[in-house]
């Protein structure tokens, strides 16, 4: 491999030729061979493209930097976004906890690329931007890497995590919606219990979903604030006035989402608590996907020695050994992605609860965390839609046959005989083996004919009267 | 010790002649000897007495109970509202999920104590009211103990947990706006960094706390929403019509706080996402507190050979045996009750995680832990402000020396003379143990009056110019 | 009330006249008012009891206390340990993190017992003892109650945890012996899979809870390391020579328990991995018992409309509105108490991992936390043990059902006819609704006389030929 | 892109003509779009390769496969083993639960890549080998998945992890030892206590390292046994006789290391409290290096308004806009490796309380979390210790300065004048910023010979007399 030099404060360091990043990004490269390379987000990296390009514009306006130098930037920054240069971010994420290594990468390969852009050579000594000078005018690592993480995490909330959900909470609607008649046992304790329908117990997901979606939507309002012109510790240090509420208004214009100015700098940049509290957030709407998930893969159980009362669609063979067999693999992909958002979350409190004094340097962990939750909770509800929910059918027969064996219907009996007599009715039956008809009228309780209007399951399930 | 004769559908029991409980409770008592008695919450406990009077005169109301029946089950409720019986709720967290026996505790002491209070006596055969079809009227266990749970959790946030952060909130906002003029070195990575004025330092740690409130709040949005009316799976079996609506009123009024009935008792019953909610919520402040208290150990550490900006209050000896420590205790106990609430959340996301079917059966060890959470981060609160963060004063000497010494002043030079030489001039002073100014007038980068006229601390924190 | 006055170095303090507590305990009761009162586990003041005694044994035999001393201090421990003087331990777990006041409690209790023991009074000026010159000799909080710590999860796991786990292991070992005859259908993914014997199917709960009572004991082997000699800060200053590993064999002596001075003293009182392993052993155990729970539940779920393989004892009506409903209440409580643990697994690891410099601030709540693991593991056990598991009853009519059912039977004529022929039997029978044989003979991939001798389901379960 | 039809028992699936995968991978690989691609671990894969050669050759052994066919797969085996074939592996973590489709992408890359080494063609539509009936023959993916994970974790954990972490303990084993004679003051609670040397204190950190390194051993005993053998269900359906014990012989003969066959086999399929033992240890560790971590950083703190008693080395510019600024950059990678670990933990115990009747279907969740752990643990250390801690050094005039400023020395006169008077010395010099010897002649307690007698930080530091 070809190397040129570059320099930093440090010094000389060879860097592979053809390379846009330099001398500090390499320096990282070289000293955190910690798990797989170029492990720090891709959402990040893009991220800093909007925040670099909105800092550029944000000076140029502001008089701190020509024009000229920003368009630049803007050049450059707009490869970044658009991911053509995700092959010059080789940095991990466990860096330095600041993420001040991959603030200069971002600064190292705008500035390089767009000296190249600018007709320029990577081996030119003298290049047409400095990287700290230009490119990171008017900031600090410590408020453009949580301003990039915000960014990143906002963006795929809105475009991958809540679309997710959506679609899979409307297919669970429109499912909820058709079943209304459909009546069965309901089971709690995993024990049988009264009725209701297959659509009212579908509702109940698609309620989970929803308040889970409105809890991410809280939390993005805080995800919202950009620590960005709080500079090295909050003071805004070596910002021009006005710059902070500008640059959130260049970096909300160049996303098309609403991003503001953070209220107070200091809580921006030392404690990560909207991250946390998205984190929680994805954390909630996991548990909810688990209930949900374990739910389906039990009713679909079987197909003969189980509840078997739904059918979920068959999408490959699920056993090497089994022939035959078939599997609730949606679900389970579904529940190992909650327990990995749930192990997640505790990842970004720990990070969250370990700021110290002007900063919180768990910055790329909790970044990491996030957006591995964002994204999975994403991709899982769309797989599940697409490949298990929309071709969940009802098994009626089955439905049919554990809804008239339940023993609970015994229940529409209290307001007629009481609580007691009602439970020696169902003890009765379920000793003997009985139907409750036949244990009812055996116990002299009630006739064959009180029961028959007593006892009416589709009766039992009405919406409350 | 005397005993009476209890029964219920399962046959006699022998109970303590003296106790409310009836035969339920007893079952449940020596089934369940996990852990130290009688530790299902008392906020629990009170929170039945709010719902089974709301119950009663919502079924009143509705003409399926009697009025008579009602103020006796009223009255009975008043005391235990009032804590008068906490005595008799002698149940485990660690019972049923569904709490169905601290229900029947509730219904079989409220029972008996009115028939007591109607003058009768705990020994007579024939009570007033039974406890299962008037006490427990147009109810489940499975609605009442997650509608206790959703009173208790409310009550407690708005009543403990929410002043008692707001207590603290205000305090440090105090200091802050006192402390603007003390401009100090910031720190980041540990490290000296750019300064700040402890006052904006402090500003921070408002901000968390504000924020946390806000997540609260929003979580308490859920925690409103009651289940009651929905009996045993979410159909509202054996409810009068407009019951849900009515009682949630009911208790609404009772309590004074703004509850309403839960759109959907599916959910509600089957899900405590809103219960996992409130712990994330708790989880976020403890985050926050946790950086807070850290940074106030860490401030105040010394006293001569720390950091040692700030004094906190003596108030007990530190050590057993080196004389005249003193410790930042405060802060101690507040980190333990963050480590506790960030292990309770997972704890409630493992519980919520796993309700089957139309029942979540990990209610009770989801309300002890929300519960647990709210009361010790609202009483530390408490404890740290009066006991600490009232008596905070800054050490102005030290505060000065640790500013005047710190290298990063060199920061305010980055726009006279560009980041490369400025680092040259910091390097300098390091190396060779010497101030700013001495080492970039040594390496003739600027003149002295240049020094004079850049670097001002003062000048470097002011809020974004 | 009335009071007394007690003072300690940094004045008088008032304290309850009936009390044996001095000014420094009843400093901290007024400084820390958060949760519950007396919250400090009873585990850790007896555990001090021992220490106590066995510091003042060694200190007489070192030379440097008088055996009158020692033998006054030695009868007022004899008093801790037997419990007698709980109720003047009012101290909670949120103090300082060292656990100071909690020794210096037990210090004052100690002296000012000791003294009226000797025919004192506790009003009077002076006492016979001093709580840090005479009961802390050699002593500081910080070896004394990391000490208190091991000693209290020491005696907790070899008294409560384990012979909990293990009176459970032997009774699901005596049920998979008498079980290993009835073959039942396996199940994967919830689905129908190869058959087994139930009595194989417990065996694996048995091995699950070998397996876990091994990690425990390899945990004890660290708690068993006592950092008692370290005194301050780990160097054991104002120790006698040999003190260490004397008073670890007097506690070993007093306890019957096999303990030793710890091999690092700064280890021993700066981290806390031990208790950090024991309750990772605990969550190990918990995650077993999780699974165990969730199967027993399951297996016997029904009556009618679930698997219903297994029989569990019916222990109380299961609810307040449907007669006649039992419910897997066992399982649930030992699900709740495994959920606790896991949480409580994450307190202490973050308490752990925050220890600083020569000390971690955590011991409260890692104790608490361990201890409250501990405890809720062996009692649920029990409860689980002689309430439900010593019941369970196989269900055999349902199980033969099941098990002639499975199309999973089908796996048995891989060898013979191949995957991919077995697999379009078993898709056919499916398919139609028909028996496996009826699908093979007709697809003419072996005769009916050929499935006879190859599919026999009690040949499909032989421990490995 | 061109393709080639593949088949299984679903049908038909179009596969990309040059790959060595079948239909069952393609499909997964369509049915589970989550989170990048092929992110199964590349572990898992090479050690499929492992066992699938084993399986081969006892197959062969006994007598069930033909030599050739045996030796066939051992060829293709070998090139997965040497990670040649790792593009062949597209599936990601988060499909069927018991990762039945990466067992069969093993199954049909080897089969395919087989019939290609063999000299066939991969668009032949009859192949040497088939992947179910000959791959994976005695095999299920019940069995060879978890197997997978074992030879896997505990390659990992002897290869990178252990290495790591020894490699790290030997160098501050060896700092300790060399920085015996520097006597530092001691901090407790953050505030200055009783002297230590600065050897004593890193002697805590190899302490931890050496108890953390014992724990992963001890959970590499379960990791050791394997549940190859146990096929569908645990019963060893379609295994020949003795072949269970005789594969594991082979894997431990192939990879060198000591695996045993799992005494029982239900266990090692339904439960993985193996691998949520060993997620465990990784804790344990985590705990352990997030402590020593933090010390090393706060100890580096400074330049100048820290603490700064050690020097760590400088490896690269610490800030984008304070120039000259270095950071303590391998201890916050470190602790946010710690932080990860720790929640991969909640992760795997989520998974692992997860298991259902016979199988467990959180395995490649499981599988993934702690490889990623044992893989960040391992390279962390080794990052530390390369870029860090070998290059420590102690700043001897700063540790001078703390230590004989340090007001806990009086410690040192407790046996001479009780804890009571010397606390008045120490509250003196404190008050009136005098030192101790000034304070305890002017209270006229002890003499100035006295005090320079008695008050030896050198003598206060000795291992226990």
């Amino acid at each position: 491999m070809s190397f040129r030099i570059e320099h930093d404060t440090m010094g000389e360091v060879q860097v592979p030729a053809d390379k846009y990043w330099g001398a500090q990004t390499e320096r990282s490269r070289n000293n955190f061979k910690i798990g797989p390379e170029a492990s720090m987000p891709k959402e990040i990296i893009h991220a800093f493209g909007y925040l670099k390009k909105a800092a550029a514009l944000a000076n140029a306006e502001l008089g701190v930097l020509t024009t000229d130098k920003a368009q630049l930037i803007a050049n450059a920054c707009d490869e970044v976004i658009a991911g053509k240069l995700d092959a010059e971010f080789p940095l991990v994420i466990w860096q330095t906890g600041s993420g001040t290594q991959s603030n200069m990468n971002a600064n190292e390969v705008i500035a390089n690329r767009a000296h190249v852009l600018n007709g320029g050579n990577l081996a030119d000594d003298k290049k047409v931007l400095h990287p700290n000078d230009d490119v990171n005018k008017s900031q600090s690592s410590n408020d453009t890497y949580p301003t990039a993480m915000h960014i990143a995490a906002y963006k795929q909330a809105v475009e991958i995590t809540i679309p997710g959900l959506e679609k899979l909470r409307n297919t669970l609607a429109k499912k909820a919606a058709g079943w209304n008649d459909i009546v069965k046992t309901g089971r709690t304790h995993f024990m049988d219990a009264t009725p209701l329908t297959l659509g009212q117990e579908f509702s109940g997901y698609v309620q989970q979903i929803d308040n889970g979606i409105r809890a991410i939507k809280n939390a993005l309002v805080m995800i919202s604030e950009l620590a960005l012109g709080g500079t090295a510790v909050g003071t805004g240090l070596n910002t021009p006035a006005g710059y902070d509420v500008l640059v959130a208004k260049k970096i909300a214009e160049l996303t098309g989402l609403g991003f503001v100015t953070a209220p107070n700098k200091f809580e921006a940049l030392a404690a990560h608590d909207a991250m946390v509290e998205l984190s929680g957030a994805y954390k909630r709407v996991a548990v909810s996907l688990m209930k949900v998930a374990n739910d389906i893969r039990m009713l679909s159980s079987g197909p003969r020695s189980g509840i078997g009362e739904i059918i979920i669609p068959d999408n490959e063979p699920g056993s090497s050994i089994m022939p035959g067999k078939v599997n609730p693999t949606q679900p389970e992909a579904m529940t190992m992605v909650c327990a990995q958002v749930m192990g997640n979350d505790v990842t970004v409190g720990i990070g969250g609860s370990n700021g110290h004094f002007e900063l919180n340097v768990f910055k790329p962990v909790i970044a990491a965390n996030v957006l591995q939750s964002g994204r999975l909770i994403g991709d899982a509800c769309v797989s599940f839609n697409d490949k298990c929910a929309e071709g969940i059918e009802p098994n009626k027969p089955m439905i049919k046959q554990h809804m008239e064996n339940s023993l609970m219907l015994v229940t529409a009996l209290n307001p007629h005989v009481g609580y007691e007599n009602a439970a020696k009715i169902a003890k009765k039956a379920h000793k003997e083996n009985k139907t409750l008809r036949e244990a009812a009228v055996e116990l002299g309780l009630l006739t064959d004919e009180q029961f028959t209007a007593w006892v009416k399951p589709e009766d039992m399930v009405g919406s409350l009267k």
